[in-house]
């Protein structure tokens, strides 16, 4: 099946290919009245935006936005708002031999087996190009929610991890890997280079807080944030672990040791302790930074050789020369922030739906 | 919000507190003509019912299930089937300490910060004895694809893992902690019995296979399978984080580390060299064993007071006395076999919907 | 497909065939905090329920609700709410006959066509005594809407219609037809006990009306309000067709016949001067009244014989005795009302997530 | 809240507001395989395109559709298929006067009072012209069930109906009416020429019957396939009213006379011997054609002046200039017929899905 929309009352659906004519979105139940306008939407696209370093793809794309509806005035109107960004730099070469082998990691196969045909070109629908929509549709959700920060980081590089002793804010946006350590930015430097020359990839992992959500918010047991949360970034592209809190570390403790205790606050709120949970206890937010990890995989497309097939089932090997990330993890942190708003924003107006209050 | 429900076409609702007269599932969406009774649903329960042995909850519940409707003669109907579990160990102890003080890590305060009251008994809709309605949906699931199979085991508790050399699959009903190497089951045992009379409790990692799932189920790319499984397995009480396939361990190789090459298989399809992917692709299964790992955190309910506040705001200590799981952990294991089947189930529909076969 | 779940937030499940041990609905959204018992349901089934006049079923249900789910101390918690029906008279009567034959006018051909195998006892799922567990569902929306009054009544039986100059509220408890014009009631019961001694059976028109309901209500355009009150009442047994306001008649009119002009009212919101629309435009509330009717056919089950075939293709004739409700659209009225009931509790908690009031 | 996406598993979503730059639809869910292109879709658009006769609307719009994804090479790929128009003629004109007040019968209160703002420009979301998107959607429907024949006509103008015995398929798509009497279309043509210029409008029936439809499509209970019809009709502009075969009429029956006999077909289906059920029983199609009744009210566009309010509560009067439809019924035809095919489709995949047979 297909099932290219996402929420519950805050939804979005989203639409095109990689080296279609455009892609977009379809952002449905947004509450009326909200300023919003295309530089409110470009500036996170702009963050996403391939071509800006050599450590991503140099496929060079405006990634210009454009509303087509749902906004009036300036504002929201309450109506579907539909986003749509153009492909301009498809190159038009020639895709005979994507198009009957199976590139070994990407979706290839997958797509052939369940649709018996695939859009080859650019890796059509499987291309993480379709995560500008998602960047767009997230660039609402935030202002739908506007008490809450979303912000994410490169958290590792291949295996190499940030010390969060050196952790800094205002390093995050400073250099193009999306590292709030200096001292790692410098060694992922050097590594990445090593990675791109040798024609390899690299993984990453992403860390990503969000500040704000009050407590209450969640829709247990189904719906749970957590739960909502894990399906928004095992979405994207290359991602196959989330972590929610200390994650796969928690397993590894005692009770004791992963408590968080509760104080009384200053305004009638609990301070907590600590924060093992990230945030969310029985699918419910407490009111502490919600704290999400999240695995990207090697870019599967490298240089070296990989055993593969054809559509015909004749042996062949596989490498993929033209232009792709080496470390898709580090775009992947605009789209996580983007799934994380998204799922907010949704959760949001659900506990308003239930529980009458914001 | 509240969203009980899961699923696509293929849909299960559950409903019920463990302290209330019963709890239930009713599954929608099931094909007709599936032989179904009671009795293939009752093994399955009995895997996770509590109280076997000295490391789960004492609580005695014989979690019998009756079929309420939607089979007749033996066979599905196709209409819904309505699942119902009496509770019959429900302690009529006083509540009234739980009931103004918040257990540290567990759901009391977030449930109170969004609904306003709670059913505090047991821990009401939050307590893990709801996964019981799941695991009679799951065996439903089973029956609707009996050309899979789900298998899952504990991999690590308090840190400690499996050898995998030492994996022998008859081994994991053979212990009371679903653990596939005998050596390890014997130090669990140990470790176990130390945490249970400290009071104290571990956490653990559970891995789970399904093995017989076709290339091409799947539904990106909002409902992608994994991050359906994702969600199925993220939204079960105390789990912290999922991995499809290598997860974390992914993003610390290279392209080269992590690829899966295929050669022509014996009936025209792919045979993989590797499974670095857990089975699936582009959010669609490739026909190899579906791979996902959970992470347990260590049960919030320990004889060690920890600091927290009663509901106006006051300081106080909670220890949790009474019947708990040391590991919850453990009984999560069927818990993730019926979330894992269900979802399956559901994308076998899908993908027959979209596609026209199953 | 098998969908037994409605609403979009406010959303309830039912379960059950006629002569099974129990029919049931899970109701899954429902606000906290609002007071909720048995009584307050009864006394809605009460109205619906069978045997009560010589001119419904005498079919003998207590169709007494039990609540096992979502309520503590008196008050919904948020979580889902399961009621509980046990069905008593079930006759073990041979049903060889009917099993084999398909009823005419009934829904036996179509759910064997459809599932290859149907639960042919008093007509498994496809019985309208599944519509119990609605209006205890309905019963629990009313709960969520108190402002709202749902209030329906049987305007027609058989092309005979009431006048509207004699309507008289509180005539419609008075008689066995939910009939406002005592005139009409004195003239149904000769006519019904003609159609009941003839074993034959006649259509009616019930009108429903809910007053109390906010401008702003609606969630255009696919989950409009009309839209979703004639999917929600087409879904009734025996029901084919659904008029909102002036309906058909409308269409009968020029544009300044069917005008319902505007006045300043007394408190900001608009006085109207006609109500052709039936409270809605554009699939949103207005403010007025509003107003639904509906057609329920004949039953199907007459002592008339009709030519019909059995499940291998032979001709034979069916005549239907037993019990049956020789006009089922009397006890339509509770169900109607439920149903309008459910979608507007849905609405109000749709309108609340979106534009943040109630 | 706002609810734009319709269908089950075979969606789509419509977005755009009549003075907006474009707009469109997604369609999700689509089988992959199917031949489509633009050809295929256009003629439905022309069909429904305004300012053909002069008994529509004089606003020119080409209505040209694009395929922005979702078919490679010819063919669907089973990912989204995003539809656009552009709108071309939007008249500059000063909304001032409209902004202000209210028009009867319009939705223009209604949607400020839900959203507290609106785009007045022509009607903006709440305007008929998005229906062009749901016939570009249906088009694509059509092909998902080429074995389905969707077939409207408008049944009365103004209260003045066809001759059944006249009827002439032939006719359909001979006259501006999609009137299959040719004595009909003849009175028709002086009936709307005195009230296009009496600066009056009038109301339509318009009846549609789908042939090819198989036993078993239908999703009871709360997506039974007749309940799918009313939702899907009833949420088109103007729409008040919705009948399944013989609707109302039934209710003014006897069982005897409502009756579809049986008996024995040529191929193992029955052969019914009338229709009075409209092809559906239970929820669930019997083979026999669905026969649809929908009642459009007049345009409330009108050139008399109505009594109405401004939004800030003052008392005027307020006459509609401008281009609209004076009988927006006409143009009804390939949009109700649009909307059939679009449940169908739906109820096909979804069959498929649960019963495993197309």
């Amino acid at each position: 099946m297909s099932f290219n929309t996402f929420g519950r009352v805050f939804r979005f659906t989203t639409w095109g290919e990689s080296h279609g004519p455009a892609l977009g979105a379809v952002v449905d139940g947004c509450p009326p009245g909200i300023a919003l306008g295309e530089a409110d939407i470009q500036p996170w696209l702009d963050r996403r935006r391939p071509g800006q370093s050599r450590f991503t793809t140099q496929r060079q794309e405006p990634d210009q936005v454009r509303i087509l509806s749902g906004v009036f005035e300036g504002r929201t109107t309450g109506t579907p708002i539909s986003l749509m960004i153009e492909n301009v730099d498809q190159r038009s070469k020639d895709y005979s031999a994507i198009a009957q082998a199976y590139r070994p990691g990407h979706a290839d196969y997958a797509y052939d087996a369940k649709y018996g045909l695939r859009d080859y070109r650019g890796g059509g629908r499987s291309s993480a190009r379709e995560t500008a929509a998602r960047v767009a549709a997230g660039a609402v959700a935030r202002a739908v929610i506007p008490q809450v920060r979303v912000r994410a980081w490169v958290e590792a590089i291949g295996g190499d991890a940030i010390d969060d002793a050196a952790f800094d804010d205002a390093q995050i946006d400073a250099n193009p890997f999306f590292c709030p350590d200096a001292g790692a930015a410098a060694r992922w430097e050097e590594k990445m280079d090593a990675a791109r020359k040798a024609g390899s990839s690299l993984g990453a992992v992403i860390a990503c807080e969000a500040t704000g959500v009050p407590a209450g918010w969640g829709a247990p047991l189904y719906a749970k944030l957590d739960s909502e949360l894990a399906a928004a970034c095992m979405s994207i592209n290359a991602v196959k672990g989330v972590e929610i809190g200390d994650g796969f570390a928690a397993a590894a403790l005692s009770g004791e040791q992963n408590a968080d205790p509760m104080r009384p606050g200053a305004d009638g709120t609990p301070a907590f302790l600590a924060n093992h949970a990230g945030g969310i206890a029985g699918g419910i937010a407490t009111g502490q930074p919600v704290r999400v990890r999240v695995a990207f995989k090697p870019t599967s497309s490298i240089l070296t050789p990989v055993p593969s097939i054809t559509r015909d089932g004749t042996p062949t090997e596989v490498m993929t020369r033209g232009r792709h990330d080496p470390c898709v993890g580090i775009r992947g942190v605009p789209v996580v922030e983007a799934m994380v708003a998204l799922v907010l924003a949704d959760q949001a107006l659900l506990h308003r739906a239930q529980c009458g209050i914001s």
